[in-house]
């Protein structure tokens, strides 16, 4: 079957809904879509295959890079549950910038989580540090060279908690409540205001004298839907004339769907593969759930093909877990063709996943100890 | 000439206006009057006259004291200017709470005074430290048992940063737009609602773990125009169920009048006596600008008799000027049956300003000495 879409879609902070026109965002949003990377860029499947398809002012960081200049990575997680390949899409390409060279800023967003949604804040900081963190550091972050830190709890420099709390707050003088209602819609609330301030704080802080101690470029890495959240924080940034910033530059990638097409969601745990499920759990899910590219019959598939752009388990190959680009080629075409039927395509999805569950499941247990350890610090 | 004031009044945090009738502002509030004080509270003539003339909660600030239990006494100030004799009423409560044994708590409102008025940031704490933290260390404040701190950058320990503005942004889930308006009308702002929350934590973070280690009584003394600020703090204290707080005690002091009758403003130096200005300048401010109760004519005056009720020169000696009940109240009544002319009064207020000032420049230049090494710190 092929799935049938709604053409008509909603890509706001608080909703997605619909088939995602990328292209209509991107003229809508004002973002530019990524090309002529350098080649450490397009070393990178996300980038090299435009999962991260578009940004904004990027070009401040590729020429940080290239003239080695310092520059930094921001970028903030809501827990919200089980870690998931959604959010490996994030890690990636957090681990990816540390690798680079980018000064890392990780924010457990658990002030905005309080305010936006109902959560136990106690819940919120054990599922921040036990799923996120530790699969972040099993993936390979290097904990020792990033600030992470909780919205709720800045810094044990007070000179530094201060600033970005003050930041905020002094920011909020050149909000508009119109500006909030582009970010949150019409049901704004003061929490909620107040968490679009932190968020603009956590982007802008690490140009603070206190923090990398002068402008320097910063690239956020979001899911298009956050652009609100971004535009905000930069048009904050130009009218506040006590600070001095560089511009905010950010990406922005697809999303990856969720195992039953749609939306991946954190709630759903049939939506999506958990990086701590079992090889077997995993397998489960795939063979239940993954939602299918494929013809209603055997017959069908062989004589018109299938189609790997709605394919979920070709979109998880693709978004990492088939690294190389020739064999990923060879999955599609095999799939579009009709000489691979989708039991088969599941079948190497679920040797992929399974594979890297299984190493990465080690790299957990090792990488409990390494957060344990930073977190006493 | 005997003041013909507007029956009509309005008192908000953002607009004192018309002749305030105390009492029905008390019953609109919820206030108590200040009444059955204990022996030390009687002794100090804030209290005693009853220009501290209503409270909120306070017999909870009343039973620690007569427990010897600990409790606190937080208030703000908002630089804007010279400090004048409308400031000293505040600081010679802050003192007197001090010399009772109360944990000082002293925000200096930077943030509110950025995103409510418009000035310079800088000029802003320079006039914090030079006018409002000298002078009140010149009248007797022991900075090394306060905590005095700027709402911008509040302490060099980040726990104890992070807990303050924490609890102002957790606080805003629980407020509603209505409640910013309680406070600050219909030009409601996001950077007033961001300070409104910054206040709210301002007085209830003294009782946080990281501060006093546990909740204990917290009085805020205040001009009952900020009732609304007290409210708010109030009622989110109780609904934010991660924290346990006593609920906040409040006193009201009534307003000392501007030199010309009506509201003393720190823009208008025609209004009010500077504790920098010089004894000289005093007395051609008193000459020239306080407003007399008495007569049109001596005839008329000795006839008639002044009204001390209304006469600037009057309630600045009730305010703390004339220390000593008895001759206070034989001014009061020479006046009233006319035997005390009002140039002669107006000459009674200028030896007590004279004497003061002369005293309290001297203290001010210790205290300078005093306010750089607490600086330092």
């Amino acid at each position: 079957m092929v799935l049938e879409m709604n053409k008509d879609f909603i890509v706001t902070p608080w909703e997605v809904k619909g088939e995602i026109d990328y292209g209509k965002l991107m003229a809508e949003f004002g973002l530019k879509p990524t090309s002529g990377l350098p080649a450490e860029f397009e070393k990178n499947a996300l980038f090299r295959r435009k999962i991260v398809f578009a940004h904004r002012d990027f070009e401040k960081i590729l020429a940080a890079h290239s003239g080695k200049k310092p520059f930094a990575m921001m970028t903030g997680l809501m827990p919200s549950g089980k870690f998931h390949f959604g959010h490996k899409l994030v890690a990636d390409q957090i681990i990816f910038y540390q690798k680079l060279g980018a000064r890392v800023y990780l924010a457990v967003a658990d002030v905005e989580a309080y305010n936006s949604r109902n959560p136990d804040l106690a819940q919120l900081r054990k599922t921040a540090v036990e799923e996120y963190l530790t699969n972040y550091a099993a993936l390979g972050l290097d904990l020792s060279k990033c600030d992470f830190y909780f919205q709720s709890n800045r810094s044990s420099d007070g000179r530094k908690a201060s600033a970005y709390y003050a930041l905020a707050a002094l920011l909020a003088r050149h909000a508009t409540f119109n500006e909030f209602r582009a970010v949150y819609g019409d049901d704004i609330t003061p929490g909620k205001m107040a968490s679009a301030l932190l968020q603009a704080s956590d982007m802008l802080h690490p140009q603070l004298q206190e923090f990398e101690g002068k402008p320097i470029p910063t690239v956020v890495p979001v899911g298009v839907d956050q652009d609100p959240h971004l535009r905000l924080a930069r048009d904050l940034s130009t009218r506040i004339k006590e600070y001095s910033f560089t511009q905010l530059s950010s990406t922005y990638h697809s999303f990856l769907p969720g195992l039953k097409g749609g939306k991946m969601s954190s709630s759903d745990e049939t939506s999506y593969i958990a990086l701590t499920d079992s090889a077997e759990e995993a397998e489960k899910k795939v063979k239940k759930y993954a939602f299918s590219g494929g013809r209603d019959t055997i017959e069908e598939h062989r004589k018109l093909g299938g189609n790997p752009g709605v394919d979920v388990s070709f979109q998880m190959l693709k978004y990492g877990l088939e690294p190389d680009d020739k064999k990923l080629q060879s999955i599609h075409d095999e799939y579009k063709s009709g000489k691979l039927l989708s039991g088969e395509l599941k079948q190497i999805l679920i040797e992929k996943i399974t594979a890297f569950l299984k190493t990465h499941h080690k790299k957990r247990e090792q990488a409990k100890k390494t957060v344990e350890k930073y977190l006493e610090n």
